[in-house]
């Protein structure tokens, strides 16, 4: 990985940072930095030493959505259709993989920025992040990020940001569900780091057998729901590291995972 | 249109009011009233000189829900369930608007009144505003207007209204989700103009496209929510509205949109 | 019923109190508890005396969730499912109950005692009550009290407390609508006094028919929705215990429901 990259990606003790490393034009999502953050993604997949993934940004911006320059070279609906299908694959595979992604947002975060935050699965803002949907101030209504946000806020709250382009600040951004937590910009890191311990603490099957129940079954009637729900927490049960957990629950001692 | 009629109409600058004209009967939704509005929102839906549509009321109430006196003195099935129809198709027109309609709440707002707000896409609220499904009072639980309710605010905030009938004020319907904002009595009107200019700044066909796809996509599973989106999203960047839009982005200049 | 019976039942004024009874052990809900309790609901179903039923617990907490030791001793999957599936009738049987159910949570909800809290109808809790879905702690991550979680607060809050496993206090939990209404510790009885009254003073139908559509309505397209709910209410409306009520309440006057 050159230094220029598009996307840096370090890891830690099982954590895995990928930055957005176009700072200094606000790290659109471009057709490469799409193709190197999918790249990442996909290669996380799979990767079982990862226990969770961090999305972070570089330079004073989180993400200023679409390369609105890059766009507006190529003028035909077959080139925005691809781009966004691109674009929808990559927010997708975000909520399908099995590690959880947390969104460590900095700075500002507008129409497909605030919509890789509406689609990893916890958020952590700096008190000084900002948050708009805001394609509808230069005409294009922003179609793929409602999807994202539609799902993290009620719908008149989505409509309203959707219709008139403006701003909401972090902590509205948390009263409203669109983020968990909310962080003075120098405790940033150490929120995200106390998120992540907490989900390294847990066993990998669990979390990853949970996570991906959790998407579908909300997009289920509840009876299903439930279906489902009951035979993964079945199979999860019949863990090694469930049933060591819960014997150490009874004996009121520690859970020997090997860690 | 005579003083007298049920539904006042005025056009200021792409902006139609349609004020509910019965203040002194708390304007009920009587059959005489669904006709009247559906008329004129029937009559909105093509008219391309209106870009937003703001619902209103005159007197004290903004809206007392049906009209209880003609309801009782046709006490047959048929004629309830071809009632509660028309209101649904009212109901169900408002969304279906290609305009966003923005709920002027100055006062009161009960049942099928409530649920009046809960069907606009925004709302602002007058801070005396206050809310209820108080059907149950009665012995009538508000179940149309529960469709509209658990479609803005949680399940348990929409089951204790209709189960207790009580009211919330207007600052809590905003924390909920029901309504977007709350102003001073004197201020509403500034308020409402605040987001109607909002809303008039944008493109009509990014609006249009956008309100219409975001209804649709809210009952989508989130795969077939994107590929909707995407589409949408492709076809509005192929607008003249949109690539000038960008092109402005680009060039650090306000849109030509012939405005 | 003994006085070691797993739930005791009384029934006052037409209020049925279930009240989990092994606060020695936090009242989990082990096979037994399952089972005492699925009866106590059956039982009320049909029962017309009932009109509110509240779901109190003995103890210092409300309930911890499954009965882990008793898990742990038959460590097969095709037990666990059978287990899973009784609890999650139960949980749905209280949805599908024609009464209000209305927890009272005095003290710590976690796990499928979290679930219980969220799939009642209505919720209040001390000031004192904590809730957590807290199997993840142990390997088990939270699947099943997830469906009623997720049902009950926006997801990211859901996922939040489903992959940490940390509490939350009664007045978060408020706030993100999983409990109606805090109350200081000895003011909590008479809080849900205040909403079984309220509830009490409605027609039986009108409750009834109100709750069975709501859930129903709430998994269909908004479309559908107003179909069943518009039937639902023309229905209603033909009720006695309706037109006594709207007539009385065009001649402003108490209802004469014979109570």
């Amino acid at each position: 990985m050159t230094e220029d990259a598009y996307v840096l990606k370090t890891v830690a003790g099982g954590v895995a940072t990928l930055t957005l490393n176009r700072g200094d034009r606000f790290n659109p999502l471009s057709g490469e930095m799409l193709t190197a953050l999918q790249r990442e993604v996909d290669a996380l997949r799979h990767d079982e030493s990862v226990r969770v993934v961090v999305l972070a940004a570089a330079g004073k911006a989180f993400c200023a959505g679409h390369d609105l320059k890059q766009m507006r070279a190529e003028p035909s609906e077959a080139y925005y259709r691809k781009l966004f299908n691109q674009c929808s694959k990559l927010m997708l595979s975000l909520q399908q993989l099995p590690q959880p992604v947390i969104a460590r947002v900095h700075g500002l975060a507008t129409a497909a920025g605030c919509q890789l935050v509406a689609m990893c699965d916890l958020a952590v803002a700096s008190r000084e992040a900002r948050f708009a949907v805001s394609g509808v101030n230069y005409g294009l209504f922003c179609a793929t990020p409602s999807v994202a946000l539609s799902r993290n806020v009620s719908r008149k709250q989505a409509m309203e940001m959707l219709l008139t382009g403006e701003f909401i600040d972090a902590d509205t951004a948390r009263e409203r569900g669109l983020v968990n937590r909310v962080a003075a910009p120098e405790e940033l890191d150490a929120e995200v780091a106390r998120l992540t311990a907490s989900i390294l603490a847990k066993p990998a099957v669990a979390v990853s057998m949970g996570k991906q129940m959790f998407y579908r079954q909300l997009e289920m009637g509840i009876g299903a729901a439930y279906q489902l729900a009951g035979q993964t927490m079945a199979c999860n049960m019949m863990d090694e590291a469930a049933l060591e957990g819960v014997q150490a629950f009874i004996e009121k001692r520690r859970p020997n995972w090997g860690g």
